[in-house]
């Protein structure tokens, strides 16, 4: 009984996490209910990140500027590379402040159940970047699951002729835990209580 | 430390009932992720929506024809309008399948706190409506509120000239209770014991 046009809409916000089929229902109506205050500056925030948004060739996060902002930024520490899974977990540690070098983002986690292996991540850009000699510890946060530990044997066996020291998060992050869905503090802390792994 | 494109659609989608910070987040950076198959489908949507979708002159209710579908549609039943506070509750009582009449969307309760008075509803386009003699029966569909006991008796006064028979929900809906959170079965019991008001 909704036009078509609605319902369109409905189906598509029905499929962001966080919103089911009735808060989906409720946010189309809000949208039109506020076309002004809402509606239209949300169109065209969305076409601005359409147009404007990037992967960043270096590290692999989103920003309108190549490289991003915190590769290009000249204040961050270029000792430190912390490899993170997904965009979401570099957005978690940069929240944290505790970190100031570099990122890079894999892309995902090692998964022999979802058909993902090494060529489906950035590891060989990992391997060229911890051997340009440019950094001196690579810092893995990843999240306390099996094919993050799965991911990080990998990494360490791919970058052991670079002879660089590598340390993974302390075991703060709870086992099967998101690094996305975790206070700041306790990111923190599992940065700073970090254990060196070769 | 994100750019401010995606801050800015953070923002806007935290503004959408349902979605807080939080998963506003979330919700921004899937669409980043998944740009062809979400982000640039939701921008057509929703600048399909903005560009078409209207308020239909005749009933209140939100589509791109005017007047909209169920005013336009030959098949409804002419003798009966249902009265409701807001198309979320037009579209709640479509849900249930259960009223084949016509609606009438006041566009808000009577509220002293909100300073939402008479000449803010459409109550006197209802009157109108009410006197042309089309309609035999009018059914008020009202959240079980303060408010819309204020408003139901408002209209009733307004209406009572015109000598028409008036209704409202039974009281399956629960007191406080908003019609878009009902189940469809509580609402379609409702509206069959419905009681008359004069
Ligand atoms: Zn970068
Ligand atoms: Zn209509």
């Amino acid at each position: 009984m909704v036009g078509p046009e609605i319902e369109r809409l409905i189906a598509l916000l029905a499929r962001l996490p966080g919103l089911g089929p009735r808060s989906a229902r409720r946010a189309a109506l809000a949208l039109v209910e506020r076309k002004d205050s809402l509606l239209d500056p949300l169109v065209r925030a969305l076409a601005q990140v359409a147009h404007t948004v990037k992967t960043c060739p270096i590290c692999g996060n989103f920003d309108s500027c190549e490289p991003c902002a915190i590769c290009a930024d000249p204040t961050r520490d270029e000792s430190q590379l912390c490899v993170v899974a997904d965009v979401g977990s570099l957005w978690a540690m940069e929240r944290t402040g505790a970190f100031k070098g570099r990122y890079h983002v894999l892309g995902g986690l090692l998964s022999a159940l979802d058909g993902i292996g090494p060529d489906d991540l950035a590891i060989e850009s990992l391997r060229a970047r911890a051997a340009s000699g440019r950094f001196s510890e690579i810092i893995l946060a990843l999240p306390a699951t099996v094919e993050a530990q799965t991911t990080a044997h990998f990494v360490q066996d791919r970058l052991a002729a670079t002879g660089i020291r590598l340390s993974a998060l302390a075991q703060g992050v709870p086992v099967g835990g998101e690094l996305d869905y975790l206070d700041d503090g306790t990111l923190s802390a599992a940065l700073k209580a970090r254990r060196t792994l070769s």
